[in-house]
């Protein structure tokens, strides 16, 4: 008995230390680890091979789909590549493509750059085809999160521009088969890094500018 | 003695439980805090007027600036407000114009477009300028990173895009005093939510596919 209330208050002292204070860290330490995810993310070109596991891939997907999107769209579509002898349809003619066939997985961000939807003139009226550009930013923020996920896993990963240039979509296109109206926005290799990768400190102040330029 | 043998064993198996196990749980817990971070970024349109410490709005550019950028051009800048009476100005025609008035401060994140460097064929040349569209595409993802190190620091911030709407850009070009190579891309307010704001789910395993459409 005397033992318990002694492991009782030993707990308590240490609880009361800080070192599991789950309440009064969280907000720091989380807003801390963070911003250390966001700066230490960097582009890594060089991986094991080894496989990543299915649970974290699906997290990376997910982390992709919750990006913000204009009008809540939500142009993205995701193919993945795991079959290491189909890396090279998706990277012909890439100065890096060597490197990249040792990736764990390789991501095609997509985005159907129609939409069916009633106008804002004619709230009522039948769905239309629109076409519009913010797509692509809403792919641009999708890849974004895929990369700050891989980061967070202690994975690396390498956003290769895909769209707008037709010798690179091309080829995409017809190695995935995407339907007409689906353009390959991106190709991002992923696997766990073969060596250390430092980020850089892009950090420049004079980039800032207050109230006005 | 015997008190603090106990106290030594009672911490001993507190440790062990792996409550404060740092060397365990910083890979996994790391990864948790960065998805749910991901998971949670929403959109928030009302705020509480406060201000932003200083301390906190440096890390939100650090993390903008820390984006990835195509051939490593980093073409943003970023103008800060926090004149309320200034707010008007870049929110000209905003549906959400009066919410945005209680921002802790308003982030315009402009691209130049240009730059100036020697060409690929000719590289010990004198500099020329030269112009892709891939600034779009790094844009894109410091916006990304401006929400996510907000909703980091509990933070709710909006996305307005600005870019390629000449209606928005103009007269936020002439309120900021913008040179005329560069263009307000996003422009972004932020603010301590005024109340409880929800993540939309958007996962969506439809949108997934495996090795081909």
């Amino acid at each position: 008995m005397k033992q318990s209330i002694l492991f009782v208050a030993a707990a308590t002292l240490l609880l009361a230390t800080g070192c599991c204070n789950k309440q009064d860290n969280t907000a720091t330490s989380a807003a801390d680890v963070v911003m250390q995810n966001i700066l230490n993310r960097k582009s890594v070109r060089s991986y094991t091979g080894d496989t990543i596991p299915a649970a974290v891939m699906e997290n990376l997907l997910r982390a992709a789909q919750a990006a913000p999107s204009a009008v809540d769209r939500r142009p993205w579509s995701l193919v993945v590549l795991t079959d290491k002898s189909q890396y090279a349809t998706v990277f012909e003619g890439n100065f890096n493509m060597q490197k990249y066939m040792e990736s764990g997985a390789v991501v095609v961000l997509c985005a159907d750059t129609t939409f069916t939807a009633p106008t804002r003139d004619n709230p009522d009226g039948p769905a239309v085809v629109q076409i519009n550009s913010m797509w692509r930013d809403d792919l641009g923020a999708a890849t974004e999160n895929l990369l700050l996920a891989a980061e967070a896993y202690g994975l690396g990963a390498c956003w290769t521009a895909c769209y707008p240039y037709h010798d690179r979509m091309d080829p995409v296109k017809n190695a995935l088969g995407l339907p007409p109206t689906v353009v390959p926005y991106a190709v991002v290799s992923i696997g766990y890094p073969s060596a250390e990768n430092q980020p850089k400190d892009k950090w420049d102040p004079a980039r800032v500018h207050y109230e006005r330029w």
